[in-house]
């Protein structure tokens, strides 16, 4: 009787994929386990080429990964870690670009990752049907967006936690005009903008400041939607002294347009952001910090981990800790500020 | 005898990969094509499915994309424009994200994307026996950096003109200490850092100013390489008072270090650029704007033609414009510089 990838992996003490990787002389598999695993195979007579292996252990060394926007900062940066930790464990990267509405719904419907992937990286929220159409595919699944999910690793932060200490540093100020650059318009199951919307609502309560919904304004979570929105809030009747972005590109949507209004902040206005985007730093913008290329590497690292041991079930939900960053766009209001 | 895909696109007088992508219901034709096409296959007796017109094309629908850094704006935006293209023609995209330098040896020397793709992208420059190596894959090749190479369609712009722009905008205000941010520790066969360095050296020389080693520093193409050769710039006996940044990231950096040396831009030192980065605006960034969405999306185009056209060979090189954009970051050099 000829040795299996099982006999072999069971002799070793290791997974299947792991005696499939080390025979295949992929990475992620330390040179003394592949010696290791060498010998067993030797003494055991098993041999193994690439197209053997995938065909005896159906793996195609592919993770499919779906994306919204990958040409925004959020998104590449989360990808590109995500890839670095696929790529270094010798799987190949088919992406799916799902940002417009027929695209996405094409996806959903033909699912052209069956029998392509061993597991897919979702950094969009499917809604249920589109969850269940993942769940159909058989194979592990994460996401690095949104709560809490049957059948899938879910890595992200706490957007309320997050967003809280964002408006509470602008109500600790002595600030009560407080706006809102948000994303309202995004697909309706994205629980982000929810979720930072109901702590900006919570804090103001708490402060007991009436909530004024003039002064919250939909920044598409772009550049040129930040620009937009802040341009909104500042024809409303009594502007805002001080505005929470939802993102540290509208952020800088949202300075852009104070500039052409030759407003200075913080000294008119104050501004705070949520992310810390590479370029924050350069702008000095006051921000929440998120992991973002961490949330990505997690992610992968935890999608690699189920396929190894696939035992071992789905790690569930993982928090990443998130820190408020002081810079030069927020102050306490001017004496006389534009209300 | 049974017809043939090439028998219905001839009688059809389309391309057989457009027979294939009609017949499949896969966007990319218009309504009226396809059902002229069905009509056609309808009289011919000719049918398929998609595994069927994959065998008989030898297509598998997939492009293979290679990236040195898809967390780089430029890199991303490229890859964003570009993958829109080939989704919305049907086509899967499988990423390889070659950073560095042993993930690029390990593809070049497996080739993964063998058989597995009808045309192959490339962000990075192949040196000689890369491109030879993709080249033996036997499929369209494009890219969207270096010059015209042979077997592959480059989508560029002028590095030379438009860093002459720049380096000339700096000359004519005044300046004469003229520093650069260059990205000379990027592999050698990427022709960008080269062709920018040309044209510096070549303003300098025609205006009449001696080149000084001392005013260029290495800043990797990143924010945090602009950053760290700004500094090293602000320490060298007599100080630029203008810097040309090979890239609108490295001047972001740039204006970071000047930022925290207290120096005031453009009063003590004019910063400027190259890209037109999607935040420069934001920040008055004065730089060379190219089209990188554009290259992006125009490479994917001139690929797909390639294989809905094989007979009309490689489309070769294709220059897009740029343009120089004056913003707030560059002016006459003080009275009284830090010179």
């Amino acid at each position: 009787m000829t040795a299996r990838i099982t006999d072999v992996a069971r002799a070793a003490g290791v997974s299947a994929s792991t005696v499939s990787r080390a025979l295949r002389g992929r990475p992620g598999v330390s040179d003394e386990v592949r010696d290791q695993i060498a010998a067993v195979a030797a003494r055991l007579g098993y041999t193994a080429s690439r197209s053997a292996s995938s065909l005896a252990s159906g793996r195609t060394f592919t993770i499919g990964v779906i994306a919204p926007y990958i040409g925004r900062w959020f998104f590449g940066t989360v990808l590109d870690a995500a890839e670095q930790v696929f790529s270094a464990a010798g799987y190949d990267v088919l992406l799916y670009n799902l940002g417009s509405p027929e695209t996405r719904k094409r996806f959903f419907t033909k699912l052209p990752v069956r029998k392509r992937v061993d597991a897919v990286l979702s950094l969009l929220i499917p809604d249920e049907e589109e969850a269940a159409a993942l769940r159909s595919l058989g194979v592990p699944l994460a996401s690095t967006v949104g709560g809490a999910r049957e059948g899938f690793t879910v890595v992200g932060i706490d957007d309320r936690v997050g967003a809280e200490s964002a408006v509470r540093h602008l109500v600790n100020l002595g600030h009560r005009r407080i706006g809102m650059v948000s994303g309202a318009s995004e697909p309706l199951h994205w629980t982000t903008p929810v979720d930072r919307r109901r702590a900006y609502l919570d804090v103001l309560a708490d402060a007991g400041i009436a909530h004024d919904p003039a002064l919250e304004a939909d920044g598409d979570y772009t550049v040129e939607g930040g620009e937009r929105a802040m341009t909104e809030l500042l024809v409303v009747s009594r502007p805002p002294t001080a505005v929470f972005a939802q993102s540290d590109e509208m952020a800088m949507g949202a300075l852009r347009a104070l500039r052409r209004h030759r407003l200075k902040v913080p000294d008119d206005v104050s501004i705070v952001g949520f992310d810390d985007h590479e370029l924050s730093d350069v702008i000095g913008l006051t921000t929440v910090a998120q992991p973002v290329a961490g949330q990505g590497a997690e992610a992968a690292r935890l999608l690699l981990q189920q396929l190894d041991e696939p035992e071992a079930g789905t790690p569930g939900h993982v928090q990443m800790p998130i820190r408020f960053v002081l810079r030069d766009t927020t102050a306490p209001p001017a004496p006389r500020g534009p209300q």
